[in-house]
């Protein structure tokens, strides 16, 4: 494969052009599409993930919304009441597809901020579109500045361990953890990379092994129950994941396992990290405790692709997510710098 | 299903009849063989598989290895010597199937001390089978015992989380972990199970799921990254698992995941307990420094059936177990009773 030829969406000619990343890496598709609903059932079913990401689609999503019922030049208040109801409802839709990642709430607020103030312009579809655009290319430039303030995190050339895909299908630039990742490696400071295959939905074996690969970052995958048996072995220097929420106190909702590498990484005096915009900061929460973690469909257990592994009535407990508490992260990376506990982002 | 319709393997018309675990549970098929080299096969396979349930399979083997060599009742040096031959060349076969399990090699020698003493005889292969059946009476007596023994960890109706497979399928009897599981369920004292999946190979989601279904007993599955979370909630008030190998000192390689496992508990005081036979207690090795770890196939993790998940070249990490220091292990159970920490099995 050559290196980064992919990207996990862009808006191009008034179209959502995603690549679907349930597909991924045995087939590279891309979906265009201009429907809102199109794209809310793309952040449902998964084809688009990742905290950040699910943000910047909603928010293109939102302004397609609108892209063909702007009010004539002299709009009546029918139309402008029509538009409403429609926004509002695309607004609805969206806040329904995953419950966890906070991005998505923050970039909904953003663009009915916008939608308020200019509701009664003839060009609002081109104004949402231009805050959408914003609201993803800030996270690119997010992106980019945690990827230099992680470097910090580097005493020498490093094995890492990460958990989830991380990189650019997650987020709107180079990625969060997967950003330092690979902003490190760029620098000479990598040596290895341990990627969590990430059950149940092999994000890591499917997703951070296609990225790993585009780049050119020597790695290689492991289950999810390996990570205690590495650390003994003395092979790993630091852990790195992303975060779908964090609590003014530092707690983190991220990718399910991430608790337990948490604690497994603390049992073996290896610092634990954790990257994310500062989108990712839910300013209403003080501790993890208020934060809604998804449960997701026991056939993502059961099956692999359509066939099951095994019987299909059973019973699963299926968390999407976990929450760690902030004592045990070592350092939280935002595009501000790299804080550590005890965490208070309100100051 | 019918409650405990199965069996893993019998011994039965000089031949060994065992259930085809890689097809379970969405198949059972029962295969029937009177050669050596199948069931050696069938060990590597993971056909046949747990600790305690190779060294039987492999005691089998060695009796049948012989079957068919005996010598006439006027024996000639010639023919005794082709059937140590065949004898010596059947262990070595065994002993490299795999390398953790004690068990396998604790049964071998078992049978190596009955052969060197009757080889002279012409009825060495009813003399090994004999042999043979008394290891796998003696495994099905020592589960018995390891489930009553268990009893003592339950203070009450209490939800068990438990890693991989360890009952009927994984043993002569009733099982290690899951014997104590049944007969505390047996005697009202199990609320629910929770049953890691246990990647790669879904022990848990396919073996422990079916028999946990055949006896009756209310369980759930969860993947191998849940535990922490699980144990946050508030729903695990114990864990038990099985051991493949336990040092004098008390450190017990298991399924790759137990020692993540034992370290969780730790962080959330909740005990963690091993189960197994005596047979399992490696007398040579002082600690689990000593324990070789066998690393299984990359694609063990690539594939799902015969279908990859992911890119087919990428390398990958891939201990089948790992070893949890005594220090985490809240008891062993074996059949003589519940030991604690200090271990020292040669008292």
């Amino acid at each position: 494969m050559k290196q980064t030829e992919y990207f996990s969406l862009k808006f191009v000619d008034d179209k959502l052009i995603f690549l679907d990343q349930t597909k991924l890496p045995l087939k590279e598709i891309y979906v265009e599409t201009d429907s809102y609903e199109r794209i809310a059932e793309a952040i449902e079913r998964l084809e688009i993930r990742g905290a950040p990401l699910i943000g910047i689609a909603a928010a293109y999503a939102l302004a397609l919304s609108v892209k063909n019922q702007s009010p004539s030049k002299s709009p009546q208040r029918g139309d402008l009441n029509e538009i409403t109801l429609i926004f509002n409802t695309a607004c609805q839709r969206l806040l329904l597809t995953r419950p966890t990642a906070v991005n998505l709430f923050w970039a909904v607020e953003e663009m009915k901020k916008v939608f308020e103030q200019k509701n009664n312009s003839n060009d609002i579809y081109q104004i949402l579109a231009k805050k959408a655009i914003e609201i993803h290319k800030k996270d690119e430039e997010y992106c980019e500045r945690i990827g230099r303030k992680g470097l910090t995190l580097f005493k020498q050339k490093s094995n890492v361990l990460t958990h989830c895909n991380t990189g650019k299908l997650a987020t709107g630039g180079i990625g969060t953890a997967f950003g330092i990742i690979k902003t490190a490696f760029e620098n000479g400071l990598i040596n290895h990379v341990f990627a969590d295959e990430t059950r149940p939905l092999f994000q890591g074996l499917r997703l951070t092994a296609f990225e790993l690969e585009k780049n050119g970052i020597p790695f290689s995958l492991q289950t999810d129950s390996s990570a205690a048996e590495l650390m003994k072995q003395g092979k790993v220097d630091l852990v790195i994941t992303g975060a779908d929420r964090i609590a003014l106190n530092g707690d983190s909702a991220n990718k399910i396992g991430t608790y337990n590498l948490a604690i497994i990484a603390n049992y073996h005096n290896i610092p634990f990290y954790i990257a994310a915009p500062s989108t990712t900061i839910d300013k209403k929460i003080s501790t993890g405790e208020e934060i809604k973690i998804e449960y997701r469909n026991k056939n993502e257990l059961i099956y692999s692709e359509d066939h099951p592994i095994t019987l299909e009535n059973l019973n699963a407990f299926t968390p999407a997510f976990d929450v760690t508490p902030s004592h045990l992260i070592s350092g939280i990376i935002t595009e501000e710098g790299v804080f550590t506990f005890p965490y208070n982002f309100l100051q």
